[in-house]
């Protein structure tokens, strides 16, 4: 089946409309109509190539919601006309021990990627969420219980969402811990948002004044103004965890040293050019460590879905026709953006 | 009472004999007479004052043993004559959450430290091990239950010992666990026969070819050459823990891509120059840590004594004599000790 997607012939060309091939779905597989799809740095990241390994056509997107137009005949979970997403994941080894824990996102032969993945269908590698369709193995699609009008900014969660809840739950976020988030973007609005549902006491770290309102409004107890050492004195030695969404190289010592001790400050974006090299006498001195964490598994991504539509939680978004997704890219890279672009796949 | 010490009046100046005061056993003080010291890297760092701080004159040694001579009246748990062990600290606040816990390491006044710390006693710093005699709050006073001909090598338990235990516990190495011990030196030797003696299965990682029969001889199933790129590629997603005993700048990423997912790269060494920015992609694709950890409580310090006198665990020394105490920092500098020098205080 040819349908319409988005996407790019080569890491200098513009995103444009493309013809791509969706396989008739297997008996294991759900068809899913795409309504909306958000656009992740990563996006364009892999698109541009700025990581090795692209390959082209490319068509990003790992975001996606929409309405499941058929099933496979094993498929008992899903039926035709369920709204579901689809996230960064659509295979694992579904054998190894990271597997057999639901933590897909580590699956020791790799996962596979909703795009530049692996795959035995046309063209050899996955294709994204830019895309009128996508056929996904149905332990790889989730249920969206979210209210009908709320599903573009639904959209974000499948990424963004766990990307910020799965390091929150697993390092223990909730009632009586005090957590920092760094940086209010795509990433850190949903941390805010998600931290404050849990329970914590929530502060957010910006190096913008213009912020705080914002901050505020989505959650955080208090703002810091990162670049005000004062402000940032004034929170040593008091952390639980701290979540750092910033991805451009910067200063990790400013931040752990706001832990407690044995507190965790956990990175998820992976810099470009490394951070100055982290101070060990504040890890040692405090048994604090620094950690990483990726996305989350099928089984977290599906609790943090049923969390947020429980807690009223959806990303704060803009949304964009097809056309200008370049655009979008040009005002993401600028922070021009609150918080999230999401295309209406209507527009494809 | 005027006794008998080694020190420096100056950072440039030698390590020469001294006399000076110790105070007369309060109501909760142990008077001990040190029978052995260790030479901990740290009275080298302190004294030469290449960490900040140093005071004059200064006494370093904080791997203290000996027998009781004088006990206060409010001393229950120690009479005249016991074996007793005095390591890193002789104070903290004792009413923090990490006093509350045991951990006085952590004390979030700071703990006392048993040399260049605050003291009413003159000079106005606290004057360690290289000392005839040492007068201790009862807190901080340590049973030794080894043979008696073991006490010269039970020196170097109550800083190299404590300081590789603690993390060892904290994360949870034991059988079934595979645990890899970096440097094999005076923490590294203690940090391979205590692992060893917990049940895990440990690696050796050294530089040096010359050091793999020693390495097994401590209790290593397996030792590689961390040079070694073939050696330390086989080892790649295989360990729990890893505990780090190198303090000189280092690559950190060739250990931190060893880790298990959920593993720990764990630091007990402050590296003079900062080691090369580690790698954050490899903490994020496996939810790997970087932590550091600083020597331990006096509970779990006792609790280390006791583990390694039912399990035979000394240290392995050479013995020196005060007045050869600068010569072997010489040799220490060189990593010619195998593998910690301990002063005889006899010789004082």
């Amino acid at each position: 089946m040819t349908i319409k997607a988005w996407g790019a012939h080569a890491a200098d060309k513009p995103i444009v409309a493309l013809d791509i091939e969706r396989r008739a779905p297997g008996p294991r597989d759900v068809q899913i109509e795409i309504a909306y799809c958000g656009i992740c740095h990563s996006d364009l990241h892999t698109v541009r190539a700025e990581w090795a390994g692209t390959l082209y056509p490319c068509v990003p997107g790992h975001e996606i919601v929409g309405h499941v137009s058929a099933v496979g005949v094993e498929v008992s979970g899903f039926k035709v006309g369920d709204t579901v997403g689809v996230g960064c994941m659509v295979g694992s080894c579904r054998h190894c021990a990271a597997c057999g824990e639901g933590l897909e996102q580590y699956c020791e032969q790799g996962m596979v990627g909703t795009y530049n993945g692996p795959t035995a269908d046309a063209p050899g590698h996955t294709l994204g969420g830019y895309s009128q369709r996508i056929v996904v193995d149905q332990d790889f699609v989730l249920r969206v219980h979210h209210p009908k009008e709320q599903l573009a900014a639904v959209a974000p969660l499948l990424c963004a969402g766990i990307t910020t809840y799965s390091p929150l739950r697993h390092w223990n976020v909730g009632p009586g811990k005090k957590v920092g988030i760094v940086g209010i973007g795509g990433l850190g609005h949903m941390g805010i948002k998600i931290a404050h549902a849990m329970g914590a006491r929530v502060v957010a770290f910006t190096t913008s004044e213009s912020k705080r309102a914002e901050a505020h409004g989505l959650g955080a107890d208090e703002v810091v103004i990162s670049r005000d050492a004062a402000q940032m004195k004034a929170q040593r030695n008091s952390f639980d965890f701290i979540l750092d969404t910033v991805a451009a190289s910067h200063d990790l010592d400013a931040f752990s040293s706001l832990l407690k001790r044995d507190g965790t400050l956990c990175l998820v974006g992976v810099p470009e050019h490394a951070h100055p090299s982290p101070n060990i006498g504040n890890l040692i001195f405090k048994r604090r460590a620094i950690a990483g964490s990726l996305i989350g598994g099928i089984k977290e991504t599906q609790e943090m879905l049923d969390f947020c539509a429980e807690h009223g939680i959806v990303a704060d978004i803009e949304m964009v026709r097809a056309q200008d997704i370049d655009a979008a890219y040009e005002r993401m890279l600028r922070s021009d953006v609150k918080y999230r672009f999401v295309i209406d796949a209507a527009t494809m």
